[in-house]
């Protein structure tokens, strides 16, 4: 039976780059990770070993260090639409042009009770990201979070839920609710007030969060995700990806010590995982 | 506008599980990482915090263990499809189950010259895994391999690719081809000798990476793709994905010393991604 | 020849633990993990299979739970104390007790503008850390600091260093210095407002790491522990590891486009490591 | 009170390398990791921010290629001592060199059942090292092991051990035994078959952990440690580090399920530690 190539796809991925703007003796720094990938007619490449249409990953590498530098790279959406028109537009063969970055945050060090102006802390794990996708005429632009780790110490239960003959959970009203936001969302258009926007749906994510009376991760997912979609206009679909990181209750009885919610193992493996997109 | 509730999944992600299987003082091992992922009517528990048509992710752990215990696991295609009917055929609320399993794979000790009765050692970073996916009478079962971590020294050309003005990588007949391959097929029914073909299809992809004369990293994707599909009649589709883990001749022309392909830097990132599907 | 047991210990290691302190609706979190370390007379469990001086890991696990459920464990040295002590005292086989806790920040998620009461975000990867170890009548505390990453864009200088046949590294009076501090002090007795000082010894090490005129990273290291040093009375030694986490300035005059210490590859690996003691 | 420099080290850290040797169309290939680290007078720099003493540690990362270009690698050891020496002699600032390096193990993919002649596969997580120290006249070499993950299923019993108010780990006469050997061992000279050596001390280790009728960890590594002592002449003092990589028996009892040792979670932390030196 005949072999076909059904889909195909490549690109360049973890491309790191610090860019240091200098405003004066103030500066300021971006610290981005840029993933891209081609979709187009790169069947020759496959099955005759012929690469007179493929752009190499190498020369996608360079184009960001180039781009980085011509272009102002503070918005990762507006440097992602730079970034994907020049692989689309340059590139007759290429159908579609994604590109991936997330934001590496830092914040000035407070030294003498004033933000410093050339000196910076990593801010942590959670990371800003962008999406870019281009193919014809249409471009579509993703905003999200990644790695934000929220824990709240009440305010969730967890109840009402099918038994069987392999169940052990105990229902419980008041546990400890921590997970690690995963969230993505699309914008009706890609002109959007980029770093306004993020700010906003993250902080509707966190207020959501900490307030929800919650059932269960699904509940307060789709409270989250609601809350967003109400508020900003301009967003049309918002994925959430929730890992429930389990905080089990220590048993202290066998030592005589009574456990009210207040000692508990934090675990890693196994983990609950909940998604959900909801859409306007 | 009305938020409506595009999609949604959940399950429990990262059960571990290690099983011994006695013969006599002749023991085997098998170690397992299953991943579970439900899809069906789960509305109300996002929109009311309604759980009780939730199957408690914790009770999906459970019943990994209690159907192991039950049910022999050296197939993880086969436990897997023992988990999926489980958590589909149980559930009426339940209209799609994902079973996802990695095999940690351990070779016998040799101890005085013979394979030991009852001691391991890790074979490596490698996985086998499966992917089993059931739908109301529809079962699809999916094998694959994970970091398995292979490495050419010679045989692999890259040249007459695209130039321009960002081009700085030069044409080589000779490098190092290293990469980590992912694959995963699809097999046409889901009974099959499953050790037996896994075993053949990671021979056969191995042979072809070996032998291949490559002229890029798509080419040899394809060949190894092709070469399944050809040899394996049960096998209808494969996915592979290969980071081109790029090694790096080192300049020492400053130092006067000739480098005839001979001293490298092996690089973590940034890194190519050739990903394809092929199908006959 | 005999064959001797020079020398031994043995522990539990990443014992994990939250605390959740309610105050009303208003609630605390501490996050920590617990490392223990036993020495003492365990010659008997070598090389007899004797375990009857073994206190078993699973215990000391125990211990950590119990006693957190006891005493309180905001003050990580404090805590720690408390441990060390009790496996010392409760044991007489145990010579000398070692605690090592590292203790992951948490802060308010800020809501309607205000700190919440129970609702967390994980600060990110900076930890406050703290070891005690306790023999026979003696205890001493180290405080310390891991993975706290910071970076300055300027003021930073790498020059007059050793030539050899091998240097191509230039010269600069411009450079990004990256880093990721970790620093451990001692105390010249054990009572110590350890919340206080530890925060007046991370604001010293943040103000000196920013302001200084940089001549290599061995120069800032030094400064910020003779400034550590200077300014805390109680602290009588600080030992500093600074990775130099290079950044690669981009070489884009193949594309005739200008650098100016603007578009940099920060790298992983190779890194530099600079490590010292400094002493009153 | 003034302020000395006690202690100080630098060096380069991660120094990634991959050597093919050709003989005809059969290649070797050897992939190593190399750490460096001085010690001697370099207190100007500290103090002063004089660097005219300072090696840079790029010219250590340029020295390990132009050495690894004119030098065998195939045995760590010798080209630990030839970098170690190089470091030493050509800096007389510097009193000590140590270099450390980790060997990632490649083996041959076997196609067409022989053995490929440019083709590896990875060994998967173990690794050989070897840490070589030179300072004056004075080299010692030691040789060692990391991550090399052995199990046994049976012969691992763990009882009479100490009883307090917060046991309650049962005893046990069965239970697996999984550990992550750490090993290093120095030798008597510095000239020592290190290749047939090394594979000799990895086989005793092997031998033992599996045929040990274990009381404990600690009574296991002893009788590793012992042996290898005693077997090889050349060993004169050998360090084990064994983490105790539980896996705890799932209780299946309320599914009326028995678990005679057979279903087991296997768990990342927290671990036992159990460490050692035993010396001739």
């Amino acid at each position: 039976m005949p072999v076909t190539l059904a889909d195909n796809n490549y690109g360049k991925s973890q491309v790191r780059l610090v860019k240091v703007i200098r405003q004066g003796d103030r500066h300021d720094l971006k610290d981005l990770t840029v993933d891209m990938q081609l979709r187009g007619d790169f069947e020759a490449a496959h099955t005759a070993g012929d690469n007179s249409r493929v752009l190499p990953t190498d020369t996608m590498k360079n184009t960001v260090y180039a781009l980085a530098a011509r272009h102002p790279i503070d918005q990762i959406e507006e440097f992602g639409k730079v970034l994907a028109a020049r692989l689309l537009n340059k590139n007759p063969q290429v159908s579609q042009a994604g590109v991936s970055i997330r934001e590496h945050v830092w914040t000035r060090i407070i030294a003498g009770g004033v933000p410093h102006r050339h000196a910076f802390a990593a801010a942590g794990g959670e990371k800003r990201t962008a999406l870019v996708t281009a193919a014809g005429d249409r471009v579509t632009v993703e905003s999200g979070i990644e790695d934000l780790v929220v824990l709240k110490t009440t305010r969730s239960a967890f109840t009402g839920f099918v038994h069987d003959e392999f169940t052990t959970l105990p229902e419980t009203h008041d546990r400890i609710f921590c997970t690690s936001i995963r969230a993505s969302w699309v914008y009706a258009h890609p002109d959007v007030a980029f770093g306004l926007c993020w700010r906003g749906v993250r902080q509707v994510l966190l207020d959501t969060f900490a307030d929800h009376d919650s059932q269960s991760v699904q509940h307060t997912l789709y409270a989250m995700g609601e809350a967003v979609l109400e508020v900003h206009e301009d967003v049309v679909e918002i994925r959430l990806s929730l890992p429930n990181r389990h905080h089990l209750l220590v048993n202290l009885s066998p030592f005589g010590i009574a456990n009210p919610n207040e000692i508990f193992v934090p675990t890693e493996e196994p983990y609950g995982l909940i998604e959900a997109v909801l859409r306007k």
